[in-house]
């Protein structure tokens, strides 16, 4: 049973977070030493609970989000399809990476090599800081809740005040689901307000941390836990803006095509999405900008009522920020509720950086006409740290080659000919990015390479096979993949 | 032709240190571009090199640090031996860790999902802080260096001002090789002095950096970067005290063998080793305790004179720390260059953990007597953060396998009746652990994964074969290792 009839939840007090770290310092070592499969089952049980309760959860979200139901239907679907992909991770056990050398006398190194075994073990508690846009996707039961449950660690949320009921309804079926399959109920823990998010972050038991949101609250978390007497691991995904660069054969050829999918990447969500291309470049006097503008002001792009009023008020002022520079105009739109049109130059963008490019979360997105292609690479070699960048092109010449190079350079995903919105989960999947895309560049917070952010190594040297854990010992019982030797793991 | 007849060496200016990272960054996409061959070929390059040059090195290491010929040797044959193996892994292509997601309308997230390929790149410069203890193998082409040049990352390394002449030796002959196989010059830099340090670690154009040394040298480094406007990954592998736990049992039969077995591994190199047993745990009044004492008396055990005066400084500091504590006797040795034991009961211990649970780089260690396997337990279970936890025993019972899930807990390694000195380089290797042991638990800085530290992954989107790079081509024209639709990589 969902309990959601509160109307509103009020934040965790001190002692209680210190009660909800301790607990779960406290069942990080029962949760991480359950069998494989019971931990795969948990995240199943919590996938199928929230399909079942669907009927309650997406009126829940509609009301605290106003994002529509479609949407929301969908989200749900990827979060429960998420808990269920990292479910198989943990059957299939390569997140383990276990490593298997043999004693050998005659390592070439110059001494003897003892039998040495590694492998994955879980970091322990986790605080997760909930995102506000995806309340099911990157909140509660989300990708960074599965990917540090699914590595065997305990998991504190830091619900997003954006969705507090949904955020305890979601809660509870979680502690349903720990208590059906006999894990330890501390297991998962959830706390309310920004105060007792920031109490858990600096908890001594807490090994680690995600976060999604902005570059400014990310970047206040990550000092806190870089400056904790024992730092931790803080994987921010910060802000992004995605630059997209048109070629301009592509201006041409493809003009019609950018300009619906651009306005549908803008406006989807109401542009509340870390991948919404912020930046587009363009050739001047290309028809793709009269194209748009002309297809905005003739049918403005409704994009719905945004999150909150603490959204909509940091995309007003982001918007004003840009849009205060004497070289950028409003080319169309931005009613209320409506996808707005931002214009300016790629030269006033690459004497002014600091200012154009900021992201403006929310259904806005800037057009930089470039005069060249030699300017297009020059602002494509400036953005700096991102998530994503989009290359739209009709043919791979040395323009196309040197964007690519550049976008490889700047960010973790790189797009050819396609938008950047709509993250699949998957193997392949590369959710990152260098600062300030993130504050871990070497990870990534969708997919399934997302798990490797809560686990260590541990090498166990010359130990004795009944002392060994199960996946390291020679005839394998548990059957997983191992690496001897060096040899591909199998 | 190596130049070591200079007496000093000046510290790198500010200009240089600039001049050297920006140079640094220009060759960061050159280098790593070149063809995989050729990287493994520099870095067995450097390996002839050093083995070529062993008989001008080794002596200006022994002028320099005061460690013996056999051990220099030793540890030269090392660093040849991990610039092979990291050559023979960039050759392997699995550091790439390819992943292909084909192009799926049916997958079941809720929405197609289109072709994705995932590979590691090059992360950018890196900045190694070279230890003082090991002048080859933590040093200029010490393993830091061998596997950040492995990633594809330019290395610039701030020498120890231990051993300056040794360093320029070194660095002149990863620039020959560099030069030998053209590959980008500016590819390796090597600065002096604290100043160029901190200079290096927080110019913009530096993505990463890697550290072995003290615990307070190692935190300062990591606030530096933290607090970078663009932070950086610092992997730093700081202070461990490298506990020893020996059972009651262990204590009476093993009691010969560890009573030698210590004393070698508390003196060997002087003590100066990052996995020195710093505490051995033992129960009161077993004979081991007097066998010990009675051994180091009879017999001083002698160590060699210390790397230089500011280790030595340090070292006589750290003992009179401990020394100073009422609880705390000097059981025996402790004459000029001769291991010293010091002792204490579980119970100061557990009472006064910060003052007792300090790192001693040198040859000493502190034996720790406790009255009950209770007491071993919670002694093993308020460690902190060690690089390895080493328990003797005769049989696994439970007292063993509790203090083993406490080892786990604590630290990278765990071994059993071994000591934890003489690291193998090798695949399942792993030299790391919770802070204070490293900044960066998920991470080793010995062994093969120490790549890992230095690669950041990519996803190409629906980006056509010509413009892909060849790792990721369908039709694999290098035979990389690759994961496609989540399968194990073939």
């Amino acid at each position: 049973m969902i309990e959601s009839t509160a109307e509103t939840v009020r934040d965790t007090t001190a002692e209680e977070v210190d009660a909800i770290a301790t607990a779960a310092a406290a069942a990080a070592a029962p949760w991480a030493a359950m069998a494989l499969t019971d931990r795969a089952a948990v995240l199943r049980g919590v996938a199928d609970r929230l399909d079942a309760h669907a009927a309650e959860l997406v009126p829940l979200a509609m009301r605290e989000t106003h994002l529509a139901e479609p949407r929301l239907l969908g989200e749900l679907r990827r979060t429960s399809f998420q808990l269920r992909l990292f479910a198989q991770l943990v059957l299939d056990g390569d997140f383990l990476d276990v490593r298997i050398d043999t004693a050998d006398p005659e390592w070439p190194m110059g001494a003897p090599r003892p039998d040495l075994r590694r492998m994955n073990v879980a970091l322990g508690p986790v605080v997760n800081f909930a995102a506000s846009n995806f309340p099911f996707a990157f909140s509660v039961a989300g990708g960074d809740t599965a990917s540090a449950l699914a590595a065997g660690c305990p998991v504190i949320v830091k619900a997003s005040p954006g969705h507090p009921l949904l955020s305890r309804a979601v809660g509870n079926l979680i502690d349903q689901t720990l208590a059906e399959y006999g894990a330890p109920g501390r297991t998962f823990g959830l706390v309310f307000g920004r105060d007792a998010g920031v109490r858990a972050l600096t908890h001594p038991a807490v090994a680690a941390a995600a976060f999604t949101g902005s570059t400014a609250g990310g970047r206040a978390l990550y000092d806190l836990a870089s400056r904790r007497p024992v730092p931790i691991p803080f994987y921010g995904e910060l802000g992004s803006i995605n630059p997209v660069f048109v070629t301009p054969e592509a201006a041409g050829t493809q003009a019609a095509e950018i300009a619906s999918g651009l306005l549908t990447a803008v406006s989807a969500s109401a542009g509340q999405l870390c991948t919404k291309p912020g930046l587009v470049a363009i050739p001047e006097e290309a028809p793709l900008f009269s194209a748009l503008a002309e297809l905005i002001r003739e049918r403005p792009v409704p994009t719905g009522e945004m999150l909150n009023a603490e959204i909509a008020g940091g995309f007003a002022r982001a918007v004003e920020r840009v849009r205060a520079h004497p070289n950028v105009e409003l080319l169309a739109g931005g009613g209320p509720d409506e996808a707005m049109l931002l214009a300016t130059t790629a030269r006033t963008v690459l004497k002014d950086p600091d200012a154009l490019l900021h992201e403006m979360f929310g259904p806005a997105t800037l057009l930089v006409s470039y005069r060249h292609t030699g300017e297009l690479l020059e602002l494509a070699r400036s953005v700096g740290g991102q998530l994503t960048v989009s290359i739209f092109g009709d043919r791979v010449d040395d323009t196309v080659r040197a964007l690519t190079a550049a976008a490889v350079s700047a960010a973790g995903r790189v797009l050819w000919n396609s938008w950047p919105t709509g993250l699949s989960v998957t193997f392949a999947q590369q959710h990152g990015g260098p600062y300030p895309a993130t504050t871990a560049p070497t990870t990534t917070s969708v997919g399934t390479a997302a798990i490797a952010r809560f686990l260590r190594p541990v090498t166990y040297q010359s130990v004795p096979e009944d002392l060994l854990p199960l996946e390291l010992r020679t005839d394998n019982p548990l059957s997983v993949p191992r690496s001897v030797n060096g040899a591909r793991p199998r």
